[in-house]
């Protein structure tokens, strides 16, 4: 049976490679004793074509070039964990959908365990998953066996820590928490997800841009509007959260507005997991000070007390390499490797 | 590292013994091989007094009874699982608040414990989750490791099983998703819990029956009332699903109200848990299959496709048995054992 917190210490795991495929960047870098080698780090533009053919073949070189620089012996069998901005489909690495490299039903995992063979054991695991195991290893989340991990970035996910097992779902695609309803009338937002009434359609951060300069371009007046330069296609959530500091009622009302949504998602989620902590990061959320403490502040309120008397609420502290450190130390801890 | 379904065989666990502590009866049987032995099982009603001192001394002989029933020696190490209709504080059975029981902040798992010796290892339960437990292992939740339970009874629980393991949370209060909110405006319902919109206060039987019998005594014609014998205070929520059934106006619009704050509130946990399975359960879905029926195309409309796609719906099979069998197998796994 499942001891809590009876992981392996850090110390003692294996060497392992962390990857970071974004829709952007591919960075990788060795995982030894919990420290990222600086000096192994690399990071390249995933650029065109990026078809799984090409990446498979590119991703090859670069881990057995980390191999190298890292040290590891030919015959030496070394973890490979990859984070990717996808949805899985199963433990195998199977891409469901993954509109950033614009893959469709793929089976990335396979193809590249195929390719890495036997010495290179592979792990492919959601961003935010490996994230989130990331910050929960060595950030945020230390110390603590159950965590929900919010990332409000262009969209909304979440990766959920019990008893200190990752919560993969039986299908690998857990931590939706974009996709849970806060609307379900006839006027509920269409979210690109193909559903209505999504949070992420109300406070993910390209919906909120997009809604911010569509309003301001109307002939609404903000402090937000005269921050970006008097230009609505300037004007970000950042703006629109210094206005609402500066006490604009334009950014107050919209922030007053969407706090309670997304307070709502998390605390429902607070409801069903239990969390010991409540971790939040993610490009929007770092801009909006203000958004954030108001979302904190209807998080509480829509949690049951009990619930919330024990729950710490931290912001997400590794940056850029949680996915890279959370995704190898995954592959080291042998979850989900394919096989 | 946690494997999947890596679980010890039913027939290697160690004898064990279940106890079912709710607020009218107190049930225990011995659990071998994953087999609940008929011949030792006893029920009582809790009756009065209730205090924790009471309930320990006859919970002490009623378990010793029990092992003599099991034919275990003097010396024999039996588990003890108690299933409780509390919620729990933490996991050395510390009972933050049973309404059942009238009991509020009781060490009740460290006096028991204390009180049964070292040869009656005791493991304490929130009574959803110990049901859970025993639907996963023996009833319709046999042969997958992710799973939502959702039982609606008077009021509205869940248990979560992730990976294979119990999702206990960190006071070991998880699967609140009876107090999940699905209304958060100035109008939203009153609930029991002293928060306000959760969607017990809408859907959990008792509330419910409170408001039919309210606004049927008020006058509102249906045919549910027929079903009752004209009466009011007779109408169940049965009543209404037959009326339903039978094309009431007013049953089929409440039913149409009620059946998407559910609904919601499920496709939510799902977005976020991604099990393989959700079994629903409880007094109330049981006796109301218009209504279940109804939930069920809502939860689906709720959660995202992709998750769905995948997802099982089974009702509960085990009944009153599914509480102690999953105690004791919880027990005799040694899940949350107190020290």
């Amino acid at each position: 049976m499942i001891e809590r917190g009876a992981r392996v210490e850090l110390d003692a795991l294996p060497l392992a490679i962390g990857v970071d495929l974004g829709g952007s960047n591919l960075r990788l870098a060795v995982i030894r004793g919990g420290a990222l080698e600086l000096a192994t780090a690399h990071k390249e533009a995933v650029g065109e074509p990026r078809d799984p053919g090409t990446l498979i073949d590119r991703l090859v070189r670069l881990i057995d070039e980390a191999r190298v620089r890292a040290g590891a012996a030919p015959d030496d069998v070394v973890p490979v964990g990859i984070g990717i901005a996808a949805m899985l489909r199963d433990r195998r690495g199977t891409v469901a959908n993954s509109p950033h490299l614009r893959w469709r039903d793929v089976r990335f995992g396979e193809a590249l365990a195929t390719a890495l063979g036997p010495r290179r054991p592979l792990g492919v695991y959601n961003d935010v998953n490996a994230i989130t195991w990331g910050e929960l290893e060595l950030g945020a989340g230390a110390g603590v066996d159950d965590i929900l991990a919010v990332y409000v970035g262009t969209g909304i996910g979440a990766g959920v820590v019990s008893g200190g097992a990752l919560v993969e779902g039986a299908t690998n695609a857990a931590g939706e928490i974009g996709h849970t309803k806060v609307r379900w009338d006839e006027h509920a937002a269409v979210c690109a997800c193909g559903g209505r009434g999504c949070v992420e359609a109300y406070v993910g951060g390209s919906y909120v841009q997009a809604r911010v300069r569509r309003e301001l371009a109307a002939g609404t007046r903000s402090l937000a509007l005269e921050l970006a330069g008097g230009e609505p296609s300037a004007v970000t959530p950042g703006h629109v959260d210094q206005a609402a500091a500066a006490g604009d009622g334009w950014a107050l009302d919209l922030w007053s507005e969407l706090a309670p949504l997304l307070g709502v998602s998390l605390g429902n989620a607070i409801a069903v997991l239990n969390p010991a902590r409540l971790i939040l990061g993610g490009g929007m959320l770092s801009r909006t000070p203000i958004l954030r403490e108001q979302v904190i502040a209807a998080t509480m309120i829509a949690a049951p007390a009990a619930l919330t008397e024990t729950l710490d609420v931290r912001d997400a502290v590794l940056g850029d390499d949680a996915g890279l450190a959370g995704a190898a130390l995954l592959a080291a801890r042998g979850v989900s490797i394919v096989s």
